[in-house]
């Protein structure tokens, strides 16, 4: 039985609010403060945007990470223009057509092994610039860390900003996981951002030990103008705004933002470690985030579920996702893995007989 | 000066969280829960909304008004089909054209005195039925309690729901402020809903003392297979949906809904009568719900708002809003009204003048 | 009996292709010809619209009339502003919400009693400018002439685009009947558009002997970059497009646009005097291009229409309207108007028996 | 030097129209009809539809193949789902992002080596359903000759839509080369549409004679209501409809659909013979409607170009595309196929030496 309320390995949006966000939000909670942003605590966020991302970032909080990708890249596009993804982006798969439909974005997708873009990727999509029977190539988007758990090194970031900008392209990074990403290269937030040439991105607090809250960083100034407009127009303007900023100072003193990340990604490597010794499982991606990728036999996976929550990311090959999150113990995880291995050893079918 | 963090009547959307809304956040922020709304309190909140408006209602949360309003009126409509509205509705004149641009919705708008529409003025945009080159009218969509302060009747609703549905359309509720509506009329949520007919509710939360949180409330199950999908395509499915349904629970539970909203309009109400009492000050709407509408001398505007937050609804009749909270206390009220009538003495202009 | 094919006044719409436009599409069907205007014909078109609007106008072919003005109105905003238009607009009243729907426009719609804008009117709904919540006004769009028949003089003109200019908007002009405007003021095309200061035009062909074709023509050159993207997105552009441009470089030849208009306009006049002279028929709009409006009895119009097709305008009111084309002769308007007046003579009502 | 108005193999766009479309169009232009469909020649075109398609179809002429795809695929999808197709599908690679953007739609394309889809392919995109997080797959459209030249059999076309079906969906097939598939497959138009199961049509003129004109077929009487309101709002309505109309009814009176596509395949063919012979040259697709895919040295390329227009296909490959027209001759395609030996014989580098 799945243990109510327990902490499993599906998703960091299963996790909860970390303590100092809670705290955050009920300070914050003292009489009346204009709405929709002219607010002390958005003021606050402000200036906490500029000490990460340099004197230049503006940003604007938005309720979702959804909400945060559509909105910046509409103020990256012309009505006529595409922005090239991974195929695996979760702008693409996994927003529900939010960008064609509620940004009318059109998407030219690139199939990738990692989920990360490279120059040579773009460029087989980066084509027929001034021809209009092909939807202008005109922003690059990629995500840091990625859907399926890798992270670009900040050379690769500049190696990709470099090639689109030379294009008259702009680079939108997808930062659902960017406190991860940094964690994983030991890196400052800007050293893969500002200073590696991004223009705009969508700054990831939800799934942080945020309770709700995600916001647009715009690097380069000249699509600063567009957000607040677009934002209105995407439905992403919270009035009590201050509820919103207040969490993301609070992820973003005292180290909270990656101290989070830390450990998620910590548990991560513990889980990938405590697994790769159990016989028949197989890890099949780059442990470097957040996420675990898997190959188990389909019978252990059901078995499992039965137990504890977590997602089958591809049914034709038996590939499971485990997610760790900014609360998940180190006993979590030994556990789940004991869990993994216990399931292992009673499956029907031996270890070493092949599969036909 | 303009006291900090002072509770003024700028807007319901100034004030901060209840605390009985802000404990229960606290409350269910233990461990893990599935995200997206597969959560101990969003069931719990689909238990209580049925409470509320009838066994058959299904609730969507979503971030904001906004977002209620154009998922609930995309559920309702086909692609090439329109709504009514008032021309003074919040859907037409306040929501930075997100129908038309993210919601691809059509409005013809109908002028009106109060905000209010009736079957007569619905017909005025109510035509042209089977003609391609009209957008099909579909769905009335009204306010109640209006932008205007203004509430319509049980019998008013329902003289609207039976002559709309006469002709084939829908009607939608925009319950921004759907408690005040309810304080006012003495009324259950249901009966001027679910009981006089209405398909489709926009409930709102957050300007009745919740931190963020409205939902589409369905009850005419022939919309409601939609809402999810559209929801999530409109950028307004939150993750950690458990967050936002405690707030909605929290706030329909031992009446605090109803006496937050009481207390708004008793407060607006003592505004008025404080306000009638002053010279040269005229009330120009019905003070029904929890918001006054007046006209005062340009400049005595100027030096109020210099001491205190509020909006000029119409810069050329000299009207302005002042917007009562859950928060506001008799002591704000009367400190206010004794302001307007201080800086209305010392005008320059007397009074008794008539102006050119 | 409807006469088969008979020359009626139900539109402009119903009347077919002059033949020199006719003999100008056979003339360009010879051989191969690159397609999507890279055609010898597209280049004729060109020089033709700079010599009808000066050196800096750019053409760009398009299918219909809402295309047009769809292509031409997204090219002229943001995607987050808004159009502001007479309510009786044919881009509000009459496209099926394709700028809404396709062009994602917003209008902020003006009531009128001539279908004229003013720079008073327009003053009534530009406003917000800066404002998240309000749909930013950004261009004003006037039909020359109206969908009522009037026809806004050369100063009216300058007047609306000074103002407009000064609030920082452009002005699109629909010329859907734009050779009926200019016959009726004996003026230019380019002195009520390029030297009045109309940012775009959107130029008619169809309603005044065309086949099929329309242009945006753009005067401020700011807004010619986006519309050959737009063209495609929008789905107005045409492959064989040497077939479209021969046809209005036809009607832009040797006067031929100014006769036709000029003729229908005459018509429009004969048939307003003819029907003067008939007790209890009422004209109600100045005639000045090539429509008449009256109110008839509805006993009358009912059996007029068994005879001749057109157009109830207002059901409430009785007001029909009779549209002349460039094709419909004296004897066709003497024949009408000898109906209507026998039509009239044998009501059963006596005419002067007051209503009810 | 480019022959002026020459007949080359750029594109069946290229071409002009055929006299008999010509004469119809002529025919066609007597006096008044009643506009936007309400005319003799629409109705004799929906005559002519039935004969070829069944009782149950329907038809709406449109102006271009975008917008038939468009308001097809629109008609037969809800807003918040997507569309299935080949990566080359015109829908997706040529259309200038108008789905996405004016029909608002998602594509879920799937990599082709020969521009067929099949039941296997298409299932890697058709999975989810239910899962709001991923755009629900509704349609899938297939391109009959598809963009790469190639024809699905009838058995194949079955069997996508029994598996489609099966899943639920629809099926759209894009027939802007419908005549050039039927020739190859010596089939009646029905065989591979109405009796295969096919749901709606795009069914293309202009490529095959006609001036200007497509239209939907709606084949599956439950997609019909939606088409005509959709076509207005996405701006294909034609007002003086009865000149596309009488176009596309020519094209479908005695055979001349048929006897234009089964010379432009044979040109095609015939052409494939004689470059097969040059040395060098490579065929890299089946030719089995009108066009004919080719590589060959770039400069042999560039230096063809300057004599006869036509596209490169894939820059990096060297591989070009021949299209055969209704019109072009055998003498049109030996003076090609020799003016391409003589290119390749006078090319620098040798055939016999290896590339590095």
């Amino acid at each position: 039985m799945i243990k109510p309320h327990g902490r499993g390995f599906a998703s960091d949006n299963y996790a909860g609010v970390h303590p100092q966000v809670l705290a955050a939000i009920t300070e914050v909670n003292r009489g009346h403060q204009a709405a929709y942003g002219v607010d002390d605590a958005t003021a606050a966020l402000k200036e906490r945007i500029r000490g990460h991302f340099g004197a230049q970032a503006t940003v604007y909080p938005v309720f979702n990470g959804t909400g945060a990708n559509v909105v910046a890249l509409q103020a990256m596009t012309r009505s006529w223009e595409a922005v090239i993804c991974a195929t695996s982006g979760h702008v693409n798969a996994d927003e529900g057509a939010a960008p064609e439909k509620t940004g009318r974005l059109k998407l030219w997708t690139i199939p990738t092994a990692t989920g990360k873009l490279t120059p040579e990727l773009i460029d087989t999509q980066a084509f027929g610039f001034g021809d209009v029977h092909r939807a202008q190539p005109a922003v690059v988007t990629i995500a840091q860390s990625t859907e399926l758990g890798t992270v670009y090194t900040v050379d690769e970031v500049k190696a990709i900003t470099t090639h689109v900008h030379s294009l008259g392209m702009s680079v939108h990074l997808d930062g659902a996981r960017i406190c991860n990403a940094a964690a994983c290269l030991g890196a400052s937030l800007r050293e893969f951002t500002t200073d590696a040439g991004i223009d705009v991105v969508s700054f990831g607090g939800t799934k942080n030990g945020v309770m709700l809250g995600e916001a647009v960083v715009v690097l380069n100034p000249r699509f600063a103008a567009a957000v607040p407009f677009i934002r209105k127009t995407s439905m992403q303007l919270a009035s009590k705004m201050r509820f919103i900023s207040a969490q993301l100072t609070a992820l973003l003193t005292d180290n909270l933002w990656l101290d989070n990340a830390t450990h998620a990604n910590a548990m991560a490597k513990r889980l990938e470690q405590a697994v790769s010794r159990i016989a028949g499982v197989t890890i099949v991606r780059a442990v470097e985030a957040n996420a675990v990728f898997a190959i188990l036999p389909a019978e252990v996976t059901e078995r499992l579920q039965q137990r504890f929550k977590f997602y089958i990311w591809n049914q034709a090959t038996g590939e499971v996702r485990w997610m760790c999150s900014w609360d998940n113990t180190e006993t979590d995880v030994d556990q789940f893995a004991a869990a993994i291995a216990q399931e292992m050893s009673t499956q029907s079918r031996p270890l070493w007989v092949s599969p036909g």
